[in-house]
């Protein structure tokens, strides 16, 4: 076994050689990380010869090996975070003040981040030029800003034909993995939100960041960003003090947990002053991030871009329920754009003010979380950082998901199927499985009404980042449209015994309250039918005992008798219980996303260090295919049409360049955009039976095959009906070098 | 020929079983609507055996047989509309003044009305009930409003599963139709965009309506309806006078094409109140139509949610092209939500505030409007009514885009190809050939900018709405935003022969600037780089008779002489010339295309008016396909597993309906809801060899076929692979009557 030997020598040459992550996207070819970089197999083409032996599975215990040097480094640091971890679970347990447990959690966030700085250091890493991709995205025009030539405006993007190409085979992956296979309920709602259901929700009250004014120019600083440039040139000051130096490193790191005063004593402090004109700056501001406008022409129906696309689908609970007959559970999705007005966006895609976002609303009885796909999935691993061995400074671990439900590290089995699943939909649309973890919530970052939280985390340029968020945010929004607006978004669950429950009932006399009360009556009645239990039996005592209630509604009062209302008890055979619904929610940031699969995917050629490619998968790749005739030879013309219209009919998206540039530079052009298979008309075309080339852009191997196959055997591969590995043993390897550029 | 034969037998009947039009997807199969009803043909079942007579072209000759009895109703109304459009015509040959022209043209307006609707009401029409078509739109939550738990807010909608499934198969169909065949540059733009853009596009200052205020409550009143209801109800009123009653019968139909003065000087002679207080109305008010908001914190980037798509497109032009390799022609396009702050909402679907468009712009030379597939197109006829015959009051006609190219109707090839283009699509997508037509833009009615326009409408019960317009925008955009930015969009074009142009070039001697005007010379030089010719030569001649020149630029005088500057003639060689494109804009409204399908789709079944369905063509139907076991069964719940992980695998869309109804009922559930194919799981599919039944849902006819084969068989109906007709040659018919419900 080829595989195996070549594991073993790796082994045997100890760190940096030591295997960090195996990456395998289907059971015939894989690719190991190593410290010095990947080395790819493939499977089938050179593993022995023993059938048998190419089923086999891929041990997991090479990923897990750490190294050895690196953890002796990091040793003190985890003690450190350790340390500190103890303390807060202490605090807690000794029911300490507050601000002291706030203080000991700022100080642990501190330690963290130092312990998390270290380990991306020392991780080894591919040499990745963050400029080189950015210049390859921009001149091929994947994104680029808006507006450009009107001087743009920070944190919008467009994306041009192959940005847009990529984003729209990503979502139709998304709704082919997610809307299709689970059969969710997709529906598509309003951006722009009435004021109301947004304070309900509570981001008119809570979704703000924290600003300062320049006094005289109006001109606004994002108050975390400017306290931590301002720090960090004191500290890089050589003048400044070791002590003050030190005082604003520690600042800077605890920056991220301080709420608007202790910002503001900082401000204070260090007398800050704006940056652009030296002038004073106002006191923090909370500035609310959703961008206002007026609906329709009087200005009086205040409205919101939505921040994020959920609500649309919690105020349509009702219909959603009712279109899947009322039965629990079932799952919600949406594709849409949601908008936040940052006050200084910044890292490109990852911060914008205008935003994709896929998500889903699984809504499930609260009692009952389990799922019934979970057995398939229960023995898939994922890299889980939990909150846990984020307090004790530990690193995170390779653990299966049927364990992490089973020992209640993941709250629950549905929570944990959807960690899963955007696990593998993260892979198969190309993001590099070793820079991948699942990173749960400290319970002091959860929103309040969440139970559990986990986020997919990809590591980029730019460290760590949140790409999808997978909350349990349990009945919280429901439950609020419900208060709000009086009508239940519930469902009904059938009990398994029917339940004889008492029933105590106000009933009006509606005949005497008529005559009496005249048109408050109605009123009466309505407050009635409202009681609570405990109002009802109130009521029924004070009748018993002072032989009259007095009922206070609005600033009135109205004094009922045994002859306006009886209390009535009886009971009901019930089958049917209320519930609000629980709610899972992966919600899928598309622009992160796309930028990790960018960073993830951005390669550069041995030896050639110029040529830089995109290896997206075919799945997502703008195009599938290029044609490219070998000249501009006229004779080639009516086989680039045929092609063309072949390709068309089996939906194989694909360019034609028929420029006069070499073919090797134009294989190089279509690399650059991440076409992952191109196919060369030559003069062997011409001749019977006509053939032409095909090449797999990550290895630039070329095989010869007939014409009238090609269009099909092109479309199997984009569409993971077939493997290069297949198609290089059942057509001739073409031997023609292409580095002649 | 059975074709041929049953065209035949048609003509003798005469009305009312002439043929409307025909409606053919593919060579093999079409449909004829005749008055009564439409006739379906598969043309390899029914048609004769010889397979060359297979290819035969339908003749169109049969379609343009107009009814006589209703000509002669409709004869006085045309000559009517004639003789105004006559005058009209003499009013602007003899230079007559705007004002008697303008006055004309209303006239004109107000009788194409009154021909216009008595021309629909005399069109035989399938009866058509609205109400129960919203009912079961809305039931089915294929869409309703927006935030209706919170009250909601008038022209905002929400797209439940079913409509979301529809407009995503419907976008991805255009996607198909249009980005993928034809090689379009597909983009996805910011939709905030900053106020200079929208101030040049004349969005800023141009795209309003009148409104007035009640000047107490400050309620907003879209003027022209706001007038038609005051109008309507004093026409009909008994009491009023015929005299008063005509005149404003007459206002009524001439409102259309008032402007701000007239309007308000006829809310004066009626003295209008506010319909609902009575209280004094303001005068008229523009008001703009776009959502403004502030983008940033700082509340001074004033910016407004995109009325339309296209301008993210222009704004791109030098990257697009740059990406085209500097090549013309080619094309953008663009899928997106725009927004309109419409001041009354209504007509559902047609009128709304939020909406998604789908837009191309075609970018080609201005002298060379040709297109390289328009010989592919040119038998191919539209019904066009141009604005000619709507000058004449005579009929819309049926007439090949070849022959209207040729003869100069529509202006150029690739405006006509985007128009069969736009037919093609819309039929494929389910809109009736019958009720589909191309109304040329009039003169008056026509974008300042543009040179033709035709718009593809849809006959609904709302009347003809616009569905797709198709303009040539000539250089329009392109030059506005060029002057706005200094930034040139446009493109090279190679010349034929190499021209050889002078070059007079004002040089400037850095080394002397540079000593005596120090920090001003770059400033200098770089004024002097940008002169005209015009300037230049004034240079000259300033040098020659007074030895310098007074350079006068912000503010300053700098006194150039001989030393400074040289004025150098000389001759280039030139192969390009540059130009600015012209712009072909096919743009889409997605929502009133989808409310055009709806209706036109909306059917009741023979002998049961209660039972409705929809009859979308597969290729947008929301689901694929239904999973029906005939019963709660145990032994059919693997079945139903292996059937829906079958489906999947072959991307078909399904639902699975195990509920406890009758299997009629069932089927007339999924039949609302549009699926095209139901699979039954009955006690035969227990048996080996394992078979289920497949029913189509506007035949209602079902075949059994192997489970084996079935996931396959649907995969290809679903995706036009193979027809219905086949497959029930193919397999035996299943006789079960499903009226049993």
């Amino acid at each position: 076994m080829k595989f195996y030997a070549i594991l073993r020598h790796l082994k045997t040459l100890g760190s940096p050689y030591v295997v960090q992550s195996i990456n395998r996207t289907c059971i015939s070819s894989f690719s190991l990380t190593t410290c010095t970089g990947q080395l790819k197999y493939d499977q089938k083409t050179d593993w022995g010869k023993n059938k048998k032996h190419r089923q086999v599975k891929l041990r997991v215990f090479l990923d897990s090996m750490a190294d050895p040097a690196i953890e002796q480094v990091l040793a003190p640091l985890r003690a450190s975070v350790k340390e500190q971890g103890d303390l807060v679970r202490q605090l807690k347990a000794d029911g300490a003040p507050v601000l002291d447990v706030k203080k000991a959690v700022l100080e642990l966030k501190a330690r963290k981040k130092i312990l998390e700085d270290k380990e991306l250091a020392l991780t080894p890493n591919v040499t990745f030029d963050r400029a080189k991709m950015e210049d390859l995205l921009k001149r091929r025009f994947f994104f680029d800003q808006s507006f450009a030539i009107y001087g743009g405006i920070t944190g919008q993007f467009d994306f041009g034909p192959m940005g847009c190409a990529f984003k729209a085979n990503l979502l139709q992956t998304w709704r082919q993995f997610f809307v299709l296979e689970e059969q969710m309920l997709e529906v598509d709602c309003s951006i722009l939100t009435p004021e109301p259901v947004l304070k309900v929700s509570g981001h008119v009250d809570r979704f703000a960041d924290l600003m300062v004014k320049d006094v005289k120019t109006g001109e606004c600083f994002r108050l975390d960003h400017l306290i931590k440039a301002h720090l960090e040139k004191i500290a890089s000051n050589p003048k400044t003090s070791t002590e003050t130096k030190e005082e604003c490193k520690d600042i800077i790191i605890k920056l991220d947990g301080m709420d608007k005063a202790e910002m503001a004593a900082v401000m204070n402090k260090f007398e800050m002053k704006s940056p652009l004109t030296g002038n004073d700056l106002t006191v923090p501001i909370e500035f609310n991030l959703m961008f206002a406008t007026q609906i329709g022409p009087s200005g009086l129906i205040k409205g919101f871009l939505r921040p994020e696309t959920a609500q649309g689908i919690f105020v349509n609970f009702k219909r959603l329920l009712e279109f899947n007959q009322g039965k629990l559970p079932f799952a919600a999705a949406q594709i849409g754009n949601a908008f936040r007005n940052e006050i200084s966006p910044r890292s490109g895609l990852i911060r914008v003010r205008e935003f994709t976002m896929a998500e889903i609303e699984h809504f499930c009885d609260p009692n009952d979380k389990t799922h019934p796909k979970f057995e398939s999935v229960k023995n898939v691993e994922l890299v889980l950082y939990s909150a846990c061995n984020q307090m004790s400074g530990e690193a995170a671990e390779r653990i299966t998901i049927g364990d992490a439900v089973s020992t209640g590290l993941v709250a629950n089995e549905t929570l944990g199927y959807f960690m899963v699943r955007i696990h593998q939909f993260l892979i198969k649309s190309g993001v590099d499985p070793s820079r991948l973890r699942f990173r749960q919530h400290m319970a002091n970052e959860m929103a309040h009404y969440a139970c559990d939280c986990w986020d997919a985390e990809c590591l980029t340029s730019y460290g760590w980042i949140e790409c999808v968020g997978c909350a349990d945010r349990s009945a919280y929004d429901l439950t609020q449209h419900t208060k709000a607006t009086g009508i239940r978004l519930a469902a009904e669950k059938k009990l398994d015994q029917p339940k004889i429950v008492d029933i105590v009932e106000a009933t009006p006399n509606k005949a005497v309250l008529g005559k009496e009360f005249k048109k408050d009556a109605k009123y009466i009645s309505e407050t009635l039918a409202n009681f609570t239990l405990e109002e009802i039996e109130n009521l029924e005592k004070s009748l018993e005992t002072n032989g009259n209630y007095e009922l206070s509604a609005a600033d009135r009062k109205f004094t009922l008798t045994k002859d306006h209302v009886t209390v009535k008890r009886c009971t009901e055979t019930v089958h049917v219980e209320e519930i609000i619904p629980s709610v899972i929610e992966p919600s899928f940031g598309v622009g992160r996303i796309m930028y990790a699969i960018f960073e993830h995917n951005f390669k550069q050629r041995e030896n050639d260090e110029q040529r830089t490619y995109l290896s997206l998968p075919a799945i997502v790749a703008p195009l599938k295919c290029s044609v490219l005739p070998l000249s501009g030879n006229a004779e080639f013309v009516p086989f680039i049409k045929q092609l063309s219209s072949d390709l068309t009919k089996v939906d194989v998206s694909h360019k034609i360049d028929d420029s006069s540039g070499s073919i090797g530079r134009r294989y190089a052009r279509t690399d650059e955009i991440a076409i992952p298979y191109g196919i060369t008309i030559d003069f062997d075309t011409l001749k019977e039976p006509n053939s032409v080339t095909l090449r797999e852009r990550d290895s630039m191997v070329q095989v010869r095959i007939p014409l009238k196959d090609i269009a099909l055997v092109v479309h199997n591969l984009a569409y993971s009906k077939d493997s290069w590995s297949e198609v290089t043993k059942k057509y001739p390897k073409f031997e023609q070098q292409e580095s002649k550029i």
